[in-house]
């Protein structure tokens, strides 16, 4: 059975719907446009602030991404973010200024809310998830206290690329420090977080939090699972971050410092043979391959490389012993598909796969 | 005396005639421009390769830079670089595949030169100049074997900015590991170097020989004249260099182990109170403050600070203490000024005032 | 019968073997990636300069698309573009300064080219193609006297996009005066055809003898067919031309002054209803509807309306009646794909449904 | 008494003060950064909206010109726009949303306001200024009936250019149509007017409200007073209006169908001679040249050319005739500076070599 055939298997019809929070912003714009004709999930509710609610989607939102709005979300009302959603899952790309409250408030009326805001990552009874990565961390969800609701959070998109790289690395051969240094696009920033005349030639160095994102959250995310709660990783991690005009694809300068003390071609192997419990379960958004490796040394470049498999599989190169850690990398990944809606989705898959929906 | 004053008293009459090789190139004709009205010199000669020369300099050059050609360097017959120039001293921007043979030309007949070119950096009679930095260095050409010609090279374009920002650390502090990570400028690829195909919305992790520069230049600037020769500093450097969409001004993300353990104000008084001989001897190219010092975070940025100075002085920001070197800060210079034409201009001003000119 | 298995059905096993000359470059490496898994023509030889020939395509080619190198084309040997290929028909992404002369020996030899370069479009007997405006020009190829062999050429970038929009209008109302003012992308200029030290933060108001072209074959392309010769359109066309620093994507803004006085609404619907022959044929390459009307005032714009039917469709927006002529919109249309690569394929979409090639 | 003598005998120490409305916005730091120094000008006082008021400027304004925050200007306490500042003069950068009503509270209050905004354009008493072009127009201001205030404007900054291009034409050979195609800078949209995200790797061919400015505006400043009011100039103007990914520096593509028949060197001749009462009256911020024509067809650029004259000169270039009007040519001007901050200062400078200043 070849892929396309597994896939179109995975088609029926009695799809899960769902429903997008904050779905006129950036974020919530993808994932309107990435579970259009999803096997598994229909978008049966819009959601966004007060001033927005009332009328048809198409007829709000701004939309700002390549292609049409999907023509079954454009004829959705458009909803407040008030707990009375026709769905009992949510993707939620809230703000962070306003998620904390409502994704709770969800939550605590029975929703599960599949969440891109930093809000809740470090709440200790919360997945913060990688399928590919920490697939066991769903379990988590048990502590909570809900009820039969529950939240589920996404990395940071400066995050999710870092750490499936460095993954396989920790298990093969131990992760002692991570140093990395940040290039990231301005769709990150979401689609007015950013004005043209701050970005066009030039660099900006500094995003705010984001150098704190990207020193702690992989040590949840890489973390075990022991008893209901989760032992952070021992890893020591520097982050500096910067933002390039670039419109999508976050590239990163990284740096690892290994316990064990492999070749280049050890880690080279460890990457192109990665694969996870997305893999293993054949979901209809993982990427067939996880990581890809380029021996080009200017390879991988945002413009050329971010949409390998559709934006969800991680682009690796640059490979080069380092004076000062043991290796040096660089690590390219979509920030609004693999590090944001793409990721959610993937995750959603991964519940739905283990029982966690119905 | 004002500044004003001082630097329109160093105008006369008597300027010493220089000549550029490579006068067509990126680096040459920032030569050209920098070099209209400078109270010293005066281009008299221009040179290039074989194919250009004969016509008015006017007439052959692209001209790429905002404003127009001089109109006395226009004048000027375009040559061929051989050693019949009609001046003893030159500035080049030639090309590194050209540039060492012709160098070493010029010199054995007779003829100063300054040299943007990597190819005579290493040779050990040779300085490799940053003028705050190691004006000592000078004496290196004593053992040169040219009889009266002499070579003298400015760094790369990386190397200046993060070395003028080391150089007062190294002396206050003790300068142990160097971590850096650039954010590398178009213009610094020559004029035609990169195809606006290839970054626009995009970055490029990679530029051939970048690195092994940046994590080599700076340890024989750091060194210590020993006896007619360097002895090079001990520290530790590891560099990833980038090509990013931004037309000037390389910004360098950097971190630092340092043998003292000084706080974050100690720093920033080291860097705000950095002078050296350009300072003191009042060079007409110096910049007054040589390092300048911002405390908002998102600071310094290529197109706001480029120009600090007239692109002589570098803007330093983002100074955070790390998780696992002691500091990180952010570089800004601008590379085609204090990083090429400019730097090499400021190190002939140096060379007159110590009287290494007639 | 739907879409899909409409165009499913069309893929065959006997494939009909093509070469690509100038397989290299901008153009040659589009036809490589857009033919990739065509139903009708197989790649079976790849051409370029004799310096390159002798490897494997995927060695030799500096590969600048987004995506991988099809993996057949890489395994190809690169050829010198002599008349020994081993396939009847061909692709010419060739140069202009090389063009006319290789294209005229293969035609003479009996290899039927569908060329991209300028050099024979106004060749008396030579059709200059779009599909969906003058499919009954390829009669003009019985003029020829190549023997077997014959050419057909693609007009333009900037042509096709404004003819498409152009022709309804003409048929419907008839048309006295076009002015059109283009804003062009990076990728037209080839890959290495523009430096990225010239087009960051700018525009380059001059493009040479593009506005020639734009002026004059329209003419052709909207010409009558008339006992094996054209009548050009008595159509008067003045053309400036700009580069702008978009990746791909022309957007051109266009006036008319048209015989018959049409309402916005008539435009509207004349464009929208608009369909030739290879719409009528099914073709594997022709976009389901030619041409998209956007009644927001701000679209269409290069970087979200450029891939509509994978860039093979044509995107107006902007319509406001005219101080000057009658009316006046924009016109987006995507320079490497219809405008080059995409165009020329479904040229030969159209002889082969038409018997021309066997 | 060369051009540097003149200008310094323009300065001394009893300046006028002046005050700058919305001084926080885009265009009101660009009024500080012309005004610093100014021989006629001191800015003693800052207005902006309430929310800002209270506080040193330098700790309010997000300062995003390349350069520091002038030092005077940054103490000065921010007030809000209530007639009770301690200044007769003042300047508007208010945005058009607010503009109005505040600019005729102050000129009712005894003010004299130069602004930059739409609301009052259009007024029959009110001049709408281009020193170059209609010096004469400031007698308009006897029609006011606001007291000692009154109220001058500035045009929009597409049209600023467009005029001073078209004014010798006009004089010289008659003027009958005019169609301009333009693409706009950034800066044109205010520092956060435009998102990164819509504009990188892109261009918008709209501009809400541009087109009508553009067509309207150079009928009032060409005009002939008459009698205490404006005759309109009988031109036909049509305008299309694009934003391209260019930081300063409007560029346009104009075409004209003139009364004489001249030939091309003819129009050279007029634009390279022009001078208006700013030159004769030699103000501070005068071009010593108001137009500069370039020979090179790919000339002029904005980011080559958008200086010249410290961004106060126009810059003319391809001219070529045209098949549809007489000629085509492409225009040059700096949308920030002479296209608004600084042509409101060469304004309130003609308004006090006029004696309209005490």
């Amino acid at each position: 059975m070849n892929e396309w055939t597994r896939r179109l298997m995975n088609r029926h019809a009695d799809k899960i719907a769902v429903g997008v929070l904050g779905a006129t912003g950036s974020v919530g714009q993808k994932f309107i446009q990435l579970l259009q004709n999803h096997p598994y999930f229909e978008v049966t509710e819009v959601a966004a602030s007060p001033r927005s609610a009332g009328r048809p989607y198409g007829q709000v939102v701004q939309w700002t991404l390549p292609g049409n709005i999907p023509k079954e979300a454009a004829r959705l009302k458009l909803k407040e973010c008030q707990p009375d959603l026709q769905c009992a899952f949510l993707f939620s790309g809230l703000d962070a200024s306003v998620a904390g409250t409502i994704e709770t408030d969800f939550a605590r009326a029975g929703y599960t809310v599949v969440s891109n805001a930093k809000n809740h990552r470090f709440d200790a009874d919360v997945p913060l998830m990688i399928p590919e990565v920490n697939a066991d961390h769903l379990q988590l969800m048990h502590q909570q206290s809900y009820g039969t609701g529950k939240i589920i959070t996404n990395p940071n998109c400066s995050t999710i690329g870092m750490v499936l790289a460095l993954k396989p690395l920790m298990d093969a051969f131990g992760l002692q420090q991570v140093n990395a240094v940040t290039m990231q696009a301005i769709s990150g920033a979401g689609f007015s977080g950013l004005a043209a005349a701050s970005i066009t030639d030039n660099v900006i160095p500094y995003i705010k939090g984001e150098e704190e994102k990207l020193e702690t959250e992989p040590l949840k995310i890489l973390g075990q699972l022991n008893g209901g709660k989760i032992d952070e990783a021992s890893i020591n991690i520097s982050a500096r971050c910067n933002r390039v005009p670039v419109i999508d694809g976050h590239l990163e300068s990284i740096q690892v410092a290994l316990q064990n003390k492999p070749q280049k071609k050890d880690l080279i192997e460890c990457w192109t043979t990665f694969a996870g419990e997305p893999q293993r379960l054949k979901l209809p958004s993982a990427p067939l391959q996880p990581l890809y490796y380029f021996a080009e040394p200017h390879y991988p470049q945002p413009r050329l490389h971010r949409d390998i498999e559709q934006g969800m599989a991680v682009a690796i190169g640059g490979l080069r012993t380092c004076n000062l850690f043991d290796f040096k990398f660089n690590v390219l990944s979509h920030n609004t598909v693999r590090g944001a809606a793409g990721g959610a989705i993937l995750c959603a898959e991964l519940m739905k796969a283990k029982g966690y929906l119905q």
